[in-house]
């Protein structure tokens, strides 16, 4: 997507390989700003201090981290390594272990001086494939968007499951995205997502550097637009699906879930179906769900007055920082991947 | 209740009847300051830019509006002015028109020489009458916890409806500390309530102030902790309540409510009876939603490093923000008001 009129992506491997350049999300919307990923080390503090987020970018951004570990050691013993921590790095998205296994299963069929050039190849081919699959999801979400007959269409979406949570495009977001270039007359409400404000510092930005139109709510307004009717349809993103439409996401979305369900209003997930889990059946609490510092409630990053990036403390007491929760499939009323449009219930058959 | 050991309540008369004293809720949990009111264009600014806050606290800080005003000018003109700047400074509350019409209606009776000591007169015999109240609301609650019988009993309360939502207990929060007295062991869950976090900065705070077992979460969590069984019930105070049980609260309230329903969990609205609405009947929006700035979303206000209390931009699009939410009354389990415990429907019948 365009930032200020140029295009990127969020990662990219460096011509020489000696790395990969990543957009640092950490200082957005106040500073746009790249960094280098030279060694494994690197990428994995990217992706456990949130420079890179997003289920679809993280496993990605892994896939790129085995290869960049490869240029460390070549030995079988560090690439068993690398695979553990990468898929240690953050616990929810499964789209994260899909991808490092994927890569690392290749590989070892590889004669050891083909690795690293392979390995390259396979993580530059994810990136390729998760864009394809963006835009695959946008086109499907754009049907459901176009048969909604009104003048202005009211869209609420929640943390940021746009490109910057991607390689490009983004999934929640890509219909979105889709539906402005069509000339629909389209309004997002944008949930900030506390505690890390996703919403208010990457989507907000997101839309604003596309020009669409829309605005910032706190997460506890939700309820009160859809009494209201303001709300026409809510969309979001998955970190991980279970084979039975069991969907795991930003904490906070299961609160609009049942608030989307009590005004009979649509409920969509995108996800590309690498975020489904196979392993993870029914609406039960199958796995931990990541818990977080409280730092992330009790701090808060802006700019001050002169302009400095400052953080300040806004809570003295100790917090509890849960990352995600569970919408039970009964509450989705569609499930958007590459390949159409699902009943949750039905999304594993996706996979055959 | 008690601050580092010493008596307060949220508002007290000089003893000159100079004006009064409050607790300036802005700093708090920063720095516990307090402030005098003189004149009535102070006391409207404390209401509107919410140093005091809290149905109850702003219906009383405005009955002593009267007073203040009276000492400025005894014409009838003047009185009429009052009530209107004061009934107008914010909307949804509706103590505050209860209190000043109060109030007003009183002092019309009143010889003009009469009215200044009068009103101060009523004003100290709100506060107390407030003080009883919220007691009294704190029996009843206690009767509802003890039911409980669990080892530890996991409260979540959104927003803040404690001492300092009112001249002293709280209406909410009134049971909580009585559960403490008698020795319950409690958990707090404090809804950090964006955009003004009254539950991180004042709840937080109060609950601290009496070593109340308590823990900060960001209002997107309270579904995950319900689905886990980690809330035994819901309690929150309310701006203005239906004749028929409808409540109107903080923006919030009314995705609590839902989880709550969903999963079988009590919720409970602890409130005065000053806070029904005789002109309110029905769940639909019969009064405007408060809608404040955006830059209550915005900016934040915190310590920096430095210790200097700074406020930072976390947020550049425009933002939406509306106050208050409604919770039908089927929604909602019981309603506490200081003649008991009610079924939200019947609370009508608790004014006669």
């Amino acid at each position: 997507m365009l930032v200020e009129g140029n295009h990127y992506r969020t990662i990219w491997p460096n011509k020489d390989l000696s790395g990969v350049t990543i957009i640092d999300q950490t200082f957005l919307p106040f500073e746009f700003k790249l960094r280098q990923l030279g060694t494994l080390g690197e990428v994995l503090e990217a992706i456990k201090s949130m420079r890179v987020r997003g289920a679809p970018l993280i496993g990605i951004t892994a896939a790129y981290g085995i290869a960049i570990s490869l240029t460390e050691s070549l030995s079988d013993q560090s690439l068993i390594a690398a695979q553990k921590l990468l898929i240690e790095s953050r616990p929810t998205a499964v789209n994260l272990s899909w991808a490092v296994n994927l890569v690392f299963d290749q590989l070892k069929k590889e004669p050891v001086g083909n690795r690293a050039s392979m390995a390259w190849k396979l993580a530059n081919r994810l990136a390729d494939e998760d864009v394809r699959i963006n835009q695959s999801i946008g086109s499907f979400g754009l049907e459901l968007i176009q048969k909604i007959k009104k003048t202005r269409i009211n869209i609420l979406t929640h943390c940021n499951a746009g490109w910057l949570a991607t390689i490009d495009h983004g999934t929640a977001l890509s219909p979105i995205y889709k539906a402005f270039e069509e000339g629909l007359d389209i309004h997002v409400w944008v949930d900030e997502t506390r505690p890390r404000n996703q919403g208010m510092n990457l989507t907000a930005w997101e839309l604003a550097q596309a020009n669409i139109p829309h605005t910032i709510i706190t997460d506890n307004a939700g309820g009160l637009l859809m009494q209201r009717g303001e709300v026409d349809f809510v969309i979001v993103g998955a970190d991980r699906v279970s084979v039975d439409g069991n969907v795991c996401n930003k904490i906070g979305t299961y609160l609009k879930a049942l608030a989307a369900k009590t005004h009979k209003i649509p409920f969509y997930v995108a996800a590309p179906l690498s975020t489904v889990d196979l392993s993870y059946y029914g609406e039960n609490n199958l796995f931990d769900i990541e818990c977080r510092d409280e730092d992330e409630i009790l701090k808060v990053k802006g700019m001050d007055s002169s302009n400095n990036l400052t953080e300040v403390q806004i809570g003295y007491s100790s917090a509890y920082n849960p990352a995600f929760d569970i919408t039970p499939a009964k509450y989705v009323s569609k499930i958007i991947c590459e390949k159409g449009i699902y009943n949750p219930s039905d999304i594993g058959k996706a996979l055959r």
